[in-house]
C-alpha cells in the first residue's frame, strides 16, 4: 500500500521538487549567459532611467538565492546583505554564480517535499509558504534579467535566447 | 484508505493546481497595472534598442495564454496568431486582458492534476510537459513585463510594485 501512495504522489504532482530545481537552474544558466554577454565596463555602469546597473541586479540575486535557501533549510534568520566586494570584476561575480549553483543543489536536497507548503519568514520580514518564497526568488530573477535584456539591446547587443535553458 | 491517499497527495504537493493558478493570476494583475501605467501613445510607440513597444509584448502574452490553455484542454492544434485589431486603443487591450482572466479560470478548472505531467505539443511546434508549458507562459510574461518596467523608467515613470500581486 505504501508503494501505491508513493506512486499516487509522483503522478499527481503539478511540478515535482526535482523539476522545480531544474527549472530554476535552467533560468540561472540563462542569467549566467546574460552576465557573460555584457561588456566588462557596462556591466558595472550601464543604466536606464536611474535603475541599477546589471551588476547591482546580479548582486541582489546572489544575496537572495543561497542565503534564502539556507534560511529555509536551517530555520535560522539572517540579515539581507547585498553589498559584495566584487572589485568591479565580472569574473569574480561569475565565480560566485557558479559556487551558488552547487550550493543550491546541495541545499535543495535537504528540503523534503512536505516542506514546500510550510510557512516561513525570510530575512526577518518576508512571510509565506516555502513554495511561494522559491517562486519569488525565480520570478525576481526573470524580472531583473528581462531588464538586463533591454540594457543589452540598448547597447546594440544581442541577448541570449530566452527559451534556451541548456 | 482512499482518504489517506488524498491527504498524502494534498500535503505532499510542491505547489497545488489552485496555488499555481493564483500565482499566474497574481502576476497577470501586476502586468495589468503596468499596461495601465503607460501613457496611451507610448504604449504603442515607445521602444528601446529596436525592441517591440509594450503593446506588442502584451499582444504576444494575449496570443499565448488563452489559446495555449485551450490547446492543452482540447488537444486541438491551432496556429500562433498575435496580430490583433486593437486600433491603438489601450482600453481595448485591457478589455481583452480581463476577458482572458475569466477564460483562464474557466479553462484551468478543466485541467485535472494528472494532466500537468503529460507531454503536449503547442502551436504545432513547442513540445513539453503541461507544467513546463504553463511555466513558460508565466515566465515569458514576467520577462516581457520586466522590459516594460525599463520602458516606464526611461519615460520617467514609476512602475507598479513587483511584489504586490493583489
Amino acid at each position: 500500500m505504501e508503494n501505491t501512495v508513493e506512486q499516487q504522489n509522483e503522478t499527481a504532482q503539478v511540478i515535482t521538487s526535482s523539476q522545480l530545481l531544474e527549472h530554476w537552474q535552467g533560468h540561472r544558466r540563462v542569467t549566467r549567459r546574460v552576465i557573460e554577454a555584457f561588456p566588462e565596463k557596462e556591466f558595472f555602469t550601464h543604466s536606464i532611467g536611474g535603475m541599477r546597473p546589471f551588476s547591482g541586479l546580479v548582486s541582489e540575486l546572489l544575496a537572495i538565492a543561497v542565503p534564502g535557501l539556507q534560511e529555509i533549510v536551517s530555520g535560522k534568520t539572517s540579515k539581507f546583505e547585498e553589498q559584495m566586494d566584487h572589485n568591479n570584476s565580472k569574473a569574480k561575480m561569475l565565480e560566485w554564480w557558479d559556487e551558488a549553483t552547487e550550493q543550491i543543489n546541495e541545499l535543495w536536497a535537504k528540503i523534503p517535499v512536505e516542506k514546500f507548503q510550510e510557512v516561513v519568514k525570510l530575512f526577518g520580514q518576508y512571510e509565506g509558504t516555502v513554495q511561494s518564497q522559491i517562486f519569488y526568488f525565480i520570478d525576481n530573477e526573470i524580472h531583473h534579467r528581462g531588464q538586463g535584456y533591454v540594457y543589452l539591446r540598448s547597447l546594440g547587443m544581442e541577448p541570449p535566447f530566452f527559451y534556451d535553458r541548456s
